[in-house]
């Protein structure tokens, strides 16, 4: 017999339906935002509430669905409902992470206080309540910083301010007011320049890491221009297995004790430094590349692990690198495409999925991650992988004119 | 230099003179409810919020604060101030006790699983959602039960339903109204019959307990009647060498870092079982009685450690036994009182506080530590020290008329 599961939700992100539909899943109660992409079917309990991340709104909410139906496990893979989900673990008894480890994932100043004091390389940072509070900051750490909303997704509101005269300016802009209007206090950190940046994703249950993978983003180039991707390490790769002794370290200065972690880490003249951890698997079809590779489905084991079942992994052996990268994409109707025929016969190219094709409109809100397609690549070093992957962003076409409304 | 303290005050609760005034405080600011009972002095920042136990409006309340001030400690010794102040150290990142810790502290059935999963015995329990749950909690848990508040303080709203007629019975009368609006969750309890009842206070600091003593309460007869009071057990009385070992295994639990704790415990067919335990220092004048029988100081070791300072403990050897006893008070116009000299000729009696004299006029709300005297006697053993409170007990007399208003 499945659990009762209560699923937060947030409302642009989406879940795999092969998740949403898991047999573990005996009766699914959602609470949710309004204007919420993702659908659900007839027997699911759809509730909403005006922000998942409003405690007290929620704490009465569940309150008045445990009037109805119990609830064995609460599951939150969107780190926004994260600390929701925690606190109402925490306040209802339930099993699963509480508030404070919660709390540890989502609230990037207790973040890194809590990496320092593991002796983990950060960044210097510092809490600033308001925006008058950056020149006191900049102080202590130096020009230039960055700021950014102690919680909060993606790049929304993170600015970088390159020294007092640029802050002075920065407070005229439309930028500063939605800082200044943020009902939570900002995160100032020291600027430092990056050579590389990576990613690591691991399984960890009962504080032990069951599962790791550690790769290379592409290049910030690639990235800006909309070629989201990374390529997967070798496991003998040294930064792999600095980055494997980190994310241990990070595990256990958090107090994790299961759960999908997904940490970014930046290569810099003083070393590898460890940027942000988050507890849930990575974004767009990141998670994708590392089943392919390894086996590990990070969505299945972020479900087991939020109703307490132990992970089945069916992991394999790595052949080689794997490398994927996000095609751009913008809203409109597509009026040209590189075929999929064409990427796949690109070099090293062993999978295409296409996302999007000639002809179709794109809405208008996307989020980080979405693409147009999704290019993987197969090489023996890390180096040919990523060639390759420049090769399929210089022969990549796609033209996108505006839609009337 | 003092800290910058926060103080999380509570609308019926006063904190000690000596407390508030405390030179560790270097700028104090206070939030606390409307129609707050204790008076600040002129350099004091008084904020008022509609509750404090309300998360969404302290986290406002205090990023204000801090946009104006930096805050170094948030001392909360009152226990429906306690789960907010948790939550606002987790959430800005301040030490001491966090979220998670402060809720094992403060709600009822989670502090419950956690004590069972710690192998301490405790009676029956279920959480109940609402009114209508308790039918299902009787057939697992059997008649007769006591339902209360998940979190709450005392005995409001904490009633004892014997049988489903009892029950149904019960749910047409004003208190079950009072109960169905409540805004958190029930826990219900079996009821067990109790042949004694004890109370434990001590002082934890990095887990360790730096200083403990167990008393036994006066009888529950006196207790009704107003004559709140204990007696201080001899260090080598058996229950209070149990209560030694169950509230260490307790404050393992539950997790506590440093704090100073009051424990209940009922002697019952089956032994000894814990009851409820709270981080603070035990209400009335108990603190007293325990800082004249052994010389520590639960107010000042609850504010040091609050402040993160180790308690400056000046701990003298027990002699024989203390006990005390409030003696009762009810609003109204004072018009006869057996005075602070007849008290004081009484046997065993070593002090006598007279709280309110002949011609006061007390006001209507009291809280369940009100007295109009306290009354410590010294014996050689606990039953000695017994007799002479119930001497003291027979002995006083007030006379208390209804005042105009």
């Amino acid at each position: 017999m499945g659990s009762n599961v209560l699923l937060l939700h947030v409302m642009k992100n989406v879940l795999p339906d092969r998740i949403r539909t898991a047999e573990e899943i005996g009766h699914l109660t959602v609470i949710t935002e309004p204007g919420h992409v993702q659908q659900y079917g007839p027997d699911v309990d759809v509730h909403t509430v005006p922000s998942v991340q409003n405690l007290e709104v929620m704490r009465a909410k569940v309150l008045e669905i445990l009037r109805e139906r119990r609830i064995d496990r609460i599951f939150a893979p969107f780190e926004l409902g994260q600390s929701a989900a925690g606190y109402l673990r925490s306040y209802f008894g339930l099993p699963g992470t509480g508030l404070d480890v919660a709390n540890n994932f989502s609230n990037k100043y207790v973040m890194k206080q809590r990496f320092a004091a593991g002796g983990l390389p950060v960044t210097g940072f510092r809490l600033v309540a308001g925006l008058h509070q950056v020149p006191e900051a900049a102080a202590h750490l130096g020009w230039p910083l960055v700021i950014k909303p102690m919680i909060g997704g993606g790049s929304i509101n993170v600015s970088v301010i390159h020294g007092p005269e640029h802050f002075e300016e920065f407070c005229r802009t439309p930028a500063a007011e939605r800082v200044r209007a943020l009902p939570v206090p900002l995160l100032a950190e020291r600027f430092v320049e990056m050579s590389a940046e990576y990613h690591f994703d691991a399984i960890v249950e009962n504080g032990q890491v069951l599962f790791s993978v550690g790769s290379r983003y592409t290049s910030p180039v690639l990235t800006r221009d909309g070629f989201l991707g990374s390529c997967i390490l070798p496991p003998d790769d040294p930064t792999r297995q600095r980055m494997t002794e980190m994310h241990a370290q990070a595990v256990s200065s958090l107090g994790l004790d299961s759960g999908v972690t997904h940490m970014e880490f930046f290569e810099t003249s003083d070393g590898l430094i460890a940027g942000e951890i988050a507890c849930r698997p990575a974004g767009g079809l990141f998670p994708e590349s590392i089943r392919m590779h390894t086996g590990a489905d990070l969505w299945r084991a972020c479900l087991e692990l939020a109703l307490g079942l132990s992970p089945k992994l069916e992991l394999k052996d790595e052949e080689g690198v794997l490398a994927h990268c996000h095609l751009p994409i913008s809203p409109g109707r597509i009026v040209e495409q590189t075929t999929e025929e064409e990427l796949a016969a690109l070099p090293s190219v062993v999978r295409v999925d296409m996302l999007r094709r000639k002809g179709d409109v794109v809405p208008a809100h996307l989020n980080s991650a979405s693409a147009s397609a999704v290019v993987y690549v197969r090489a023996d070093r890390p180096e040919e992988a990523e060639a390759a992957i420049r090769r399929v962003v210089e022969e990549y076409r796609i033209d996108i004119v505006p839609e009337e409304v």
